[in-house]
């Protein structure tokens, strides 16, 4: 286990190898061992294996070939709805239409779904998160057909790998920790924190490709750009409103 | 890692043994390995073990008794902090104070957060989430000194445990799981769902106590109330707001 978790690498190129429904299982059962607020398991998974939904679903997904190489899809819902209609049919009063309650929803949901990519990794599959599944809820939420009180929040794309990637490169143990209280960093822990990620050859690629003088501004100026964010935070506030889960009082 | 899996329970009692500096950094460098939106790692591990921090966070925690018992203690944050700070030291000005930044982070936090639990219990440690740390995120964040920029998203507590709990129950696999699009629940198929777990022994034993007539009324009126979440949620959304990550346009 240790193991798995070392070598996790996603992976972007895909075998057209199905995944069998046992192997299948496995995983989604692994996923539903995780911790989840109260025990509630206010998630859903949603497997996709058909073509043509998972067509509709690439389109969302910035059409990235993998997640149409890719057999199977897996969206991973924060889900009140199927707890609302069980409290609703045992004669109890849901109060979950607000944001924590969308929020306490989500972390269940993101804890299954680390559980189901180390599973099928365990198992010789590779799987690759999509960031995009926040930036177009509302469509996936129509594909889908996800009904008011579920909200997509992470999606994985699951095969056999067609290539074996090495480790990406990580920043140091101490740049992501802090003991006791956080201990802001000054300008000389930047520096040093960053200094293997910004001496790699990798990097002196991707600024002469996109001819910036800073690994930060191919960050700031062309992957997550500020105008998208701002969209996107509009539009996925929406969405969890939309969907029921902004009744604050 | 399979078994590991399979075998998750939360312990609520713990030894008073130390964890020593290896195996927690061997926990910590697993979480640093989980999948980040773009590889930006946008999160931060605190890792306390100082007892008066720890009783000063134990009353953020519902006084829950582990939290002292256990002696590391581990706030998983969404953090744009360190990536605002590097942006800027580069001639880059980051875009990440908005919602969609916020979530992007929590995700990544909450994925981390996994790893480090499951590469705990690999090495026969405990571990607890506690729900509680977005509920008292303000606190926290006072407790903890976190800055502009940083929000927890999720607590565990870590150590020896001290009890041999058994699985806990969950929902059948077809009541999470939906195949190619989301299948909305009948009413039976609520009554299916739901049944293994309303014959528990110990749902009966909860009535009893709770003097209720159904579980989901022990869910909405004593223990998730609308009151308490309509009150954290207006909590939650004004410490995203005051750390900075609702500048939506």
């Amino acid at each position: 286990m240790l193991d798995t978790l070392f070598n996790h690498k996603s992976i972007r190129k895909y075998k057209n190898t199905e995944v069998d429904n046992n192997t299948l299982n496995t995983m989604l059962s692994a996923g539903t061992r995780a911790s989840t607020t109260g025990n509630m398991q206010v998630y859903s998974m949603v497997v996709t294996k058909d073509e043509s939904i998972r067509k509709r679903l690439w389109e969302c997904h910035f059409k990235q070939d993998m997640v149409l190489q890719a057999p199977v899809h897996i969206t991973f819902c924060a889900d009140f709805n199927r707890f609302n209609k069980w409290c609703e049919q045992r004669k109890a009063v849901p109060g979950y239409d607000n944001y924590l309650s969308f929020f306490t929803a989500a972390i269940d949901a993101l804890l299954v779904s680390q559980n189901v990519c180390l599973a099928a990794q365990e198992m010789g599959l590779g799987i690759c998160y999509l960031g995009t599944a926040t930036y177009n809820a509302r469509r996936i939420i129509d594909i889908l057909r996800l009904p008011r009180g579920v909200v997509p929040v992470a999606a994985v794309v699951v095969g056999y790998p067609d290539e074996e990637p090495g480790l990406t490169d990580r920043l140091p143990l101490e740049g992501v920790v802090h003991y006791e209280r956080y201990d802001d960093y000054s300008p000389e822990d930047i520096d040093r924190i960053y200094a293997d990620k910004e001496a790699l050859e990798q990097t002196r690629e991707l600024l002469e490709i996109n001819q910036k003088e800073t690994l930060a501004q191919i960050f700031t100026d062309n992957r997550y750009k500020k105008q998208d964010n701002v969209l996107f935070s509009k539009e996925f506030l929406d969405v969890i409103r939309k969907q029921g889960f902004m009744n604050n009082g």
